[in-house]
């Protein structure tokens, strides 16, 4: 793999307001060293998404140093520059402590866009009341992301009380007939409560670029 | 068919206090009738589940005469007695008015039992004022029957504001990915709220039998 | 079915912006004539969805009369007064013409509700110069639903050459693997193209609520 | 992951009868010390299950030894105390000997509420004498957890012979077809005795949880 | 479709003992027809499975003469001879009336071979004592096929009793989770008594093949 | 449906040698009237096909005389002129005779095509003389495709027979486990022989498409 | 684990003439001790399956030296005395090599058990003279247990060869659409060829039960 | 294993032009290794697929001399000698870089045959330029390759724009609903461009085969 053998989207963000992101899961790591080289050459920086800590480590470490990293989403900022957000557009809500790192790669895709967004951990409604005393945060928000596993019940009952714009994250948390997400995919997009869309079960990333779409529209 | 081809387990509720129910999806007219026949020669009375009221129709008049028939939940009770009810001990509740038929064959059977049944219906998540204005009388049963279709959360909502046993009937109401009621029970199962449990897609009459097993207990 | 069973969440349009509908698969012709009245009752008007010409035709004469019947999309408006829609905000496109009947699903929903839509049938991607014809109308709308069945490319195709929100509505024709839009579905939700959201299948309705939650917000 | 980050749901046993328990799977060691520290806290006793060995040992030295930790079942108690138990009110019955572990998640979920539990391995129903010699104690239970990965006969035929309330667990034991406890779950709600009921795939906790909600009833 | 375009693989029989069977489910009339007058052109018998009512009724009045016609099994002998049959050497069990018609077809293929064989109905595992009370007719045959819809648990218990040759068929008896019979087929394959085999779904007509090939061996 | 509505892909034959098919099965008569007057308004012919005979008896009289019908494989040629065949350059061969309906689909689009074709029906590998006996009219055509249902073995082993371009078609022929042609596709594409390529179940339109792509290479 | 909590089926071989085997891949090396104890006490050999090399290395060294273990097939015997073999009365056939440790256990089974058996290997249909050749040795066994995974139309072309009892044996071997074996189990199951029957996926132990009960019957 | 277990198809080439390739996945060091002592004993030449570099590593040293590895591809040829390639026959296209091992097996399968290949790489939908760009290249071969993942658009857009024959390899790149290619196999066969042909996820050889079948044609 060498550079040569790299097409960058380059123009994408002047096409649809989004740049290209490096998914690294499938990547080798000579891949992924040849891609940075060419945005490096390129003076443009970069969101990379699914990069575990190893992955990383076995990066040069020119490039590594290079990089904004957090191990809880495992995202990375290549050559990024930290700006400030004024107030927050975007409420990230999870059902459980499980959700987290999906919660967190739609918070740091948003961060890295220049979004300021809210996280609000561990409100699943087997104990409602915690959704209660967080509503008017989230009613503050334009957008809200619902991001909950197995059943996947919190995104219907944010349906009912959440008028803004209402995109649910289905996670792999559970076990079973939880089927790795399928589940929480599934009841998401039969909800009875009108107007929730959906993305990939465990795409953060994604539903952080829906939510700049609606920013940006 | 002839009645010489028929095993009636007539000791059904003595070994388990449940008497053997006729299924009358799969069978023909000619089958049920020979059935009947068998019950009225040992004089037992007989519930009858998912008998549509054309498979009604076909039977012989002397036969039909001694059903009492309900069209919504397509059950009937044959040569049965009515008797008095006193307080009722289980509450039925559905998502929506769709889950009706479902939650009319769990009434019916507890009826045909002579347990006292009360249905509180369309009461789902979306308007979660519903339920919460009714949660003081299902509060008052100690068996709670909830049915629900699509994405299935009213039980998991019900299960963290529920203290009684739950059992909860998924519907094969929606379509898409609601899969016939798969989503609905997968989510059931999978859900965060504990201790809840489920029978088989659109089995009232089953929900009803494990309450009966609950109650004799 | 008295109108006593009915429980109607009248505030849904105060608490989320969006009425609630009738969903008509699963009701009876009792049913809907009941929840008709109770809503003629509360002098209330409503959108109606998944009601077929044959069951229309079983109404009361006096309830179909107030009825503005859509055979396409077997959508009808109950009591609706039409009003004047000055731009349109919303882009809905389809891949081929047996998608009609779900985008019109998603123009009538988006008609009640007072929301110019702009219909651009026929565009799949097998002819890419059908899509790339109409692109500037799209780009005129800040939100826009594609309607693709079978391999549903069409969306993700759109997801890089449009910059807004893109709500895109797998539907279920095709035959074999297509399997009834779950393979749309999933092509969707798997997209190469970031920031797509989807809802169930053939769920016009549902994508036109979420687009009246992204124009709302 | 800091302690300010959880919302512990406190207050669930006196809303439910049943204290929130921790589900380790899909925790870090850091959440799981975190949650730790906000209990001890509160003065909370807690259960947690899922706790693999290799994860408790992870833990600081001081909260591993306020555990009391099963191997087997991977549950531990933390901050509990041993009360007296009087006779036994659940008979926990298993198919074979690999259902041993979630058998014992059901038995230990028990003895943390109070509740007296016998366990009755290894009488599956290839041989069914060894069912048929232990039926009085089953018998002299209210409730039955009956434990069973593979195609789980054994709760149908104990359906047929046990009239108190009975609760299958499915487990994930078995191989290509068994599909990770699928078909044991399947085989369970579609029995042909009446009035079983389920919980997810080696959820031998929520089989208790259903038990106690039974019990208080 | 004429005659010169049907391929008869009449030397079926002395290559493995089987003649060629017409399954008629998906042939046409006039297929069948043509199939029907090669077969007399040749001077040969044959069985035909799948033949319903409808499809017979449809048939020259000359064809229809010659076949020897059972509703219940929707099975055909064209100019087939009754013979003396001595001995039973094939007991076919089924677990509940519904799946008389999978039994009859298993039964008729026999009888148009030439092997004698017993219908024993209606033992399910819900009454245990059923099947207990017919096992030593069972025994009696070097052969078994057992016939169950649903949960399938007999075939499980009666691998556990008898040591013949136990083939079982599962039938597309039941709703929801039975998934048209894949229940029924996976737990008779996953099932802890060793020894079992099974045919497809519903596939009577094999199950007795199956039965010929071991009892010719 | 007017047909303003209707955007034709009339440069198609032009850009990839093959003119757009209309695909009848999801269309309402009045949209494939809109677009049969549309292709006469343009001079073009076409091939329709999923025409059920029902639905083209539905046509204004005017339209269904340009047609040139196949009931069998539910085609139609609109406009279409016969024109002289020379050589059979493709075989299509059928593992039985209810294979039929889709073998007919790619012979006719193939006649349309003006390629000549040989269908060689009914040589399952039950009864593998049949195959060996044809083996040399298959091998005389560069193409090959194989119409198979249930196991479709019959590609699997002309592969390793025949040394062609092979197309293979599943078909939905079958019950239970075949679940309408999955197995069948699934058996195909998992095949031990080598570059063997397949399409859509029942797809013969696609398979002889495939075929035109590769003799015009 | 000790071993007053193992109930042994000692019996079995007495009801059924197979005894019970012990299947070691959910057992912990603690359980599988205290089994070969117990079986030790009573004086019994046994079968084990599934038992890895590093399992059986984790055994105390007394019991490991009373073992008879095969690695390719992960089988050992446990206290059994080698007696002389006669004949070859099962042909175990495969289609590939990677097919050879499922065709090993179904081997062993019948060893253990004193059945002669003969292995042939590796005559899958991509070369069909391969099976051919060895044709004549298949047809002198009376049954024939054949091994096959991917597209498994080895059993398929047998079937219409071989006229004894033809057990299949799907295993996982392949990848994509093989899904594990589903598609060689389906294959086997829908196959065209009369009278195949199959045991679960890799279950070599199963098919080697079934042919002793045939040739037990 | 020894080499005498072994049965090689050494015919292949001359039945269908076709050698049999070794396929390494499910064969063990010890069985491959006999393989490749009995192909230098005929003086064969072979192609290795899916052979990983720690499998490689085990051969003997020997052996391993006589190989020319690829790791991205995982292939290997023995015994190889390299001749002139004149032209490109076949172009390989790919959506993303992830796509690469898949593409490379196809590329390398080509070159082992000694058919001349272009590799065009990383030209997925979302940013429809890069294709663009690449047409000529991929009009000027006969034949094209497409591998993409995910939801797979590539294939059906190429379909509307290249004429020739278009082999679609579905890859196992993804996440979630891309559920290990099978997503990417059901849009590529449901594609709405007409002649598209799929081989199994991940089957670059297969797809190169079939390229071989069609240029051999």
């Amino acid at each position: 793999m060498s550079e040569s053998d790299i097409t960058l989207d380059l123009a994408r963000a002047e096409r649809i307001g989004l740049e290209e992101a490096i998914f690294c899961a499938h990547t080798t790591t000579a891949q992924l060293a040849a891609i940075l080289h060419a945005l490096a050459g390129a003076e443009r920086r970069a969101l990379l998404t699914r990069l575990s800590a190893a992955r990383r480590d076995e990066l040069p470490h020119a490039l590594r140093m290079r990089l904004d990293y957090d191990a809880v989403s495992e995202t990375a900022f290549f050559d990024w520059q930290e700006a400030a957000i004024e107030i927050d557009r975007v409420a990230i809500v999870t059902a459980g402590s499980s959700d987290m790192p999906v919660a967190r790669e739609a918070l740091r895709t948003l961060c890295y866009a220049g979004v300021g967004a809210r996280l609000i951990a561990d409100v699943g409604v087997a104990g409602l009341w915690r959704l209660q005393a967080r509503l008017d945060e989230i009613r503050a928000c334009p957008v809200c992301i619902a991001v909950a596993g197995m059943d996947a019940a919190l995104p219907s009952v944010l349906g009912g009380l959440y008028a803004g714009a209402l995109i649910a994250v289905p996670t792999s948390v559970g076990y079973g007939v939880a089927r790795g997400g399928t589940t929480a995919l599934h009841a998401i997009l039969a909800s009875c409560a009108p107007g929730i869309v959906a993305v990939n079960i465990d795409n953060g990333y994604g539903a952080a670029c829906a939510a700049l779409r609606i920013l940006g529209s």
